[in-house]
């Protein structure tokens, strides 16, 4: 495929130099659909990023598409604050009975702003209003978000040199597998917590991603997810499930933490919870943790209706059975051979590969390789991100919808692009 | 008109605590258009609040709509981070042709997030690394967002608190005629500038509302704006506009410090720039002060490219000539005779107001009545919030596109609540 | 009198260049007696800074000399942690029938380590244990120490840089006279006390000088003090009233807020308390505010038996009756009159002076002059130091004790400093 | 022996609740000798906590008093703030010609104030500003002080709680040992620096005691120390080496770091570097670090020079040779051997001892024990403390000059005291 370099006058101009993945991936995108995107001069291509994770049922998926257009073609309201409204009674009810009844969650729906960063946001100031400490512990290479009180529980230090102010209130304690199985699980934190003289501020909470996707791809166990929340239990700390980038189906289940058999007393949700791309986010929590004040917590387009219209859809369409679950793991252990014989065939790169569901994580000895790979992936057609401390592991990501042969030209296009790079 | 109570169990069961407007409006709405919502059971309600100023152009517009639909239909993309794709190309030419251009104004444009908080944070970072200061000076009575860096800087004590940690790195100052004319403007805050031994860590920058619309409808004069600019560049401040709830045309221009000649460093958009109640926010900023690193602010949802859509359409239908301004300063003089003859008539309730273009605020001497006034006309079918620390302001906020007749209609129920709480 | 470049070799080799009265006093004192210094060579100097308050006394005051050495000679406990000892007792007992009962004073006692920073520390710990809130308000030009519990709430900016982290839980507000008048008094800060939308976080405690020696010898009315007081207490803040500098006679009185009529919920002191020079600092609180837990706050050198021992006879030599007060007010006089005869005389130096007791400050309308006063005064063999923000003040601080001819010849000698400068 | 209960009245009735030595040991302390203390009634104490390591020389050291008397007698300069003094000079000279010269220390000295928080603040002020960071890394069970600078790196949960704000900037790693060998040394702490996504602020400096005394008598070894200096020339960060209780010889050498031939970047000395209990501290830090300006730290008592007296007499009179350390050695083994007999002989009760020079630490496994043995070896006329987060390490603390007699007489008197604790 030849790409014509795309007039990209008006961005480069006009828009700050903040902007980032458009420099990866040098193209106009003008429309998509499932799987593809396709830009301004009609080039294809093959999606394995997937909105970092806010397209699980795909990009403008028809079934979505209808409910929206026909929620917008009726005047129904479009903006609604935190005020009653028909759609978002739909969406309470479907979410109510597709997902928190079957699976015996005690929670309640708090709708904080419609991204990642303010849940996070109003997950740390519940979890501190309960327990009355300041402190909260996040782990090593966490990613939580970018608003101040998110970014002090994320682990890059790129991004927390952002902040401008030192941030505080929070400490690093390892992830699974962070000390390479050299330290007992939790040594070091149940140490600091029972010792009177550790100088560790008491936590109020501490939050976790079950897959920490922008830290590299790092798979807890579930044997560790299990044993955090009997820490947090003994301990008197709240436990705060992020589960923004790993929940709606990405690790196969809706929420990525029901493998492990946990049930935490707060749970994070966005990107693919509107199932269409649109901004919404969910702070979900234990009913006796509903100590909000009216307003305590606000936002204005907390209340995006058709972000409710098009995630009651998708939870109709997709979660009222168990086949999403069962496709996403199929689709998995797809991915998991294709990345088996790539480590193979590629021995002397020094390659391994980490995931669960349709998260996978590629990683090489020469950390500089996997920034190669997705350029080269670009130029053959397929969106490839990096993620990692060392932007050092290839990231897959594909919408769930995506069919067999749809994931296998992917990962056919991702052995060229590690072979080209050889 | 009699209202049903509504069936909110699905809200009270399982909503949380926090939520508020449905607590004063209790109704379920279900559609809208223009100036008029309607609920499930056919109710229809004037609209005085806007979606918090997110609804300048009215519910649904259909200028709005129709171009929306349309990108829908056509499987435009829908979630694009920050790519480049033709949505975002139309919307930043056009915002550069229509708005930044005829106005002379040098800003790059940024899309950190689609919520007001998010831009705000973003525009404190900025200012903090540009600077290599942590402190921000901002005004008594501010309003500008619920995440921790945008908390930090906003007055009310109740949200503060909700912070759950000290909120630190932030100073309050009298905002115009806080202390009732009895101080030189900036006297106190220019001596803590010029004393090296005042106390006051020196700030990064400064962040006000030309209006503050939570705050209780205070109205700054331009000479105070000026001022204001004027110290800011004296004294190596960079001055921050958060006009995200007084910019799109709020105040008659499309940016609310027009009026005032200003030119400020930073400028914070969000609310109604989307024109259709979509999610979407920018922060703009002089060119020399874009040292943003690509990816060192980012979110999920910056790209919200529906928003981009109705966004380009709102400015090229409504900005492209002078009318808009002039006919919400038209409207805005007819809400201004109208609060006057009330508060002649309701003498003895110590009643007076203040607004400029089309927000307004109506106080009595008795705090306690605004609120009941806002429910009295929700009763007679018209939506109104109150504003300030003690909720003691009566807010008009209607759309800008009402029609002359729409708001007589609800300065008139307006004039009957307030007789029917004498 | 001609004075031969001591050999400070080791001083500027090996200590660090932290130092600073050594280098506007380039002398090495060797002995001392009364107000007068005597350095190696034999050269005198008249005292008119009495170690920055701390001998108020004079230098080896006779009768505290002779209490000292027998107590060494007997062998008397030195250091003695905060256990119960004879030398401890003698002066409880001392200070509450000479200085508490006779004023109606209703303080416990605290030694919370023998400095004044630390005396502060142990304040702010208490208010906010009292209160349960982190902020505290301070003046602009306050000092209060230099750890930094005490440089958080100290004005000077070079000084609260040097903490070399953002130093916040402090809000400066006008101390008396700071806007020339042109303002209310606490007009401000009642005003953000009052508003629940100002953005203040509520101070647990309010900390004041009646005098503020570093920041410029600035003297608050007692009026002023009273309406703090009075504020204070209305807004159910605690007001603490550093004495260090001012206590112990300074002003007249034993504390300087005696004038005022007020009584202070925590005052601190050090500096003169010893009367010998020795390292001693006392918390005082009202009882009802008692409420440390044991060890709550410590430190290794807070028994200061030796202290103790100068400080009972101090107190039993000058506080026993009213003729101490008598005596420095006197003096005052004696220095006002000085004060206006030299500014009266330089009328084209734009001179003025201020003061209370027996400390004043010169000031001229070109802030350099007081450090030329100063140098010129040291070679005509009378140390004084400069305050204020800009050095801009010359500050009189000679011992209580100095005789009316001593006082006379340096006041002479200072005329004649300022004479030589013109 | 019979103690007359004293009369506490006016410690109880006007000393804040805050005193708690004298709480263990209720008797009034009138004079001391050497190793031992004498109440107001007679009776007679052998002193094993040494004013908490102050009295490293003994009680009112004759040759020490002899020279303040001395130094009194002459009316020498009592108070100096920083002026050069010829007190300070011997000093300096001493102190360059007898511990620093020798030992090849290139460390300028600084007088912060005499107590040992001031020392510690000023050692992180300096370090802060040479590094621009604001972070410190310290140590589980560590104790720097409690002004709240050093309180923030101190490790007590109960001290640290008494700040009344969230104590932030810090972060503590494990001890030497504090896993119990279960974890290679500074695998967490490397882990954390050389990982740019751990979400550690990078730190300016480490902070450490080399034998932890607040902390429970936990002893570094010297080969972790070593690689501890190595970790921090390696990482950018400096090492401060809090020496205010272990050094002045009280492990053996002068500085504890010698024997694990380590050189700090920064010292801290306090306690009994005046040699007789007087206050005084330094900090020492390598030349090129010394990048204060003049009077950036201060502080009123920081020339207290009696205190340079009585120092610059114990430098000479102990430190001039290397007897002090092999006496203090030869005393450590006596004490070990003691300690032995002791946990062989009370095998049943879990005992454990450990120490270094004349530091020792006994522990039970029942943690309350610690505390009646104290109070059984008061009632024997022997005072020792406890240590430790749960005050359940016996802590053996005798002066260094004690006579071998005088050593084995305490010992025995500890050995009564377990027995009747059994």
């Amino acid at each position: 495929m030849t790409i014509t370099p795309p007039a990209l006058s008006v961005f480069e101009s006009l828009e700050s130099e903040v902007r980032s993945y458009c420099r990866g991936w040098p193209a106009v995108f003008d429309r998509a659909q499932g799987a593809r995107l396709t830009d301004e001069d009609g080039h294809s291509y093959l999606d394995f990023f997937a909105g970092a994770g806010s397209l699980n049922y795909g990009h403008n998926n028809p079934v979505l598409k209808r409910a929206l257009i026909d929620y917008i073609e009726r005047d129904g309201i479009t903006h609604g604050l935190d005020m009653a409204t028909t759609a978002k009674r739909a969406f309470l009810e479907t979410f109510q009975n597709v997902i928190l009844r079957p699976r015996d969650l005690p929670y309640k729906v708090m709708f904080p702003g419609p991204t990642g960063t303010n849940a996070v946001e109003a997950a740390l100031k519940l979890a501190r209003k309960v327990k009355g400490r300041e402190s909260i512990v996040s782990f090593t290479n966490a990613f939580h978000g970018m608003s101040l009180g998110s970014l002090a529980v994320t682990g890059n230090a790129f991004k927390r040199a952002g902040a401008g102010i030192p941030l505080v209130h929070g400490t690093p304690m390892p992830f699974d597998n962070y000390l390479d199985g050299r330290v007992p699980d939790f040594l070091w934190f149940e140490r600091l917590l029972e010792d009177q003289g550790s100088g560790l501020n008491k936590p109020a909470a501490v939050i976790v991603e079950t897959v920490q996707g922008e830290g590299g791809i790092n798979v807890a166990r579930p044997e560790w997810l299990r044993a955090l929340a009997d820490l947090c239990r003994r301990r008197d700390m709240l436990l705060i499930v992020d589960d923004i980038q790993m929940g709606c189906g990405r690790t196969g289940a809706f929420f990525s933490f029901e493998e492990a058999g946990i049930v935490p007393d707060i749970v994070t949700v966005s990107k693919s919870i509107s199932g269409y791309g649109l901004p919404l986010s969910l702070c979900l929590f234990k009913g006796e943790l509903d100590v909000w004040e009216p307003g305590e917590h606000n936002g204005t387009f907390r209340g995006n209706n058709p972000a409710f219209v098009t995630a009651t859809a998708a939870l109709d369409a997709y979660w009222a059975d168990g086949q999403m679950e069962k496709h996403t793991l199929a689709r998995g252990e797809q991915v998991e051979q294709a990345l088996l014989a790539l480590c193979t065939e590629h021995g002397r790169l020094g390659a391994s590969y980490r995931g669960r569901g349709l998260v996978w994580g590629l990683e090489f000895a020469d950390p500089a390789r996997a920034s190669e790979v997705c350029a080269r992936a670009f130029e053959l057609g397929l969106l490839l991100e990096t993620s990692g401390p060392q932007s050092e592991v290839v990231k897959l990501l594909p919408p769930l919808t995506i069919t067999p042969e749809e994931l296998d030209e992917g990962l056919r296009t991702l052995a060229r692009a590690v072979a080209a790079t050889v």
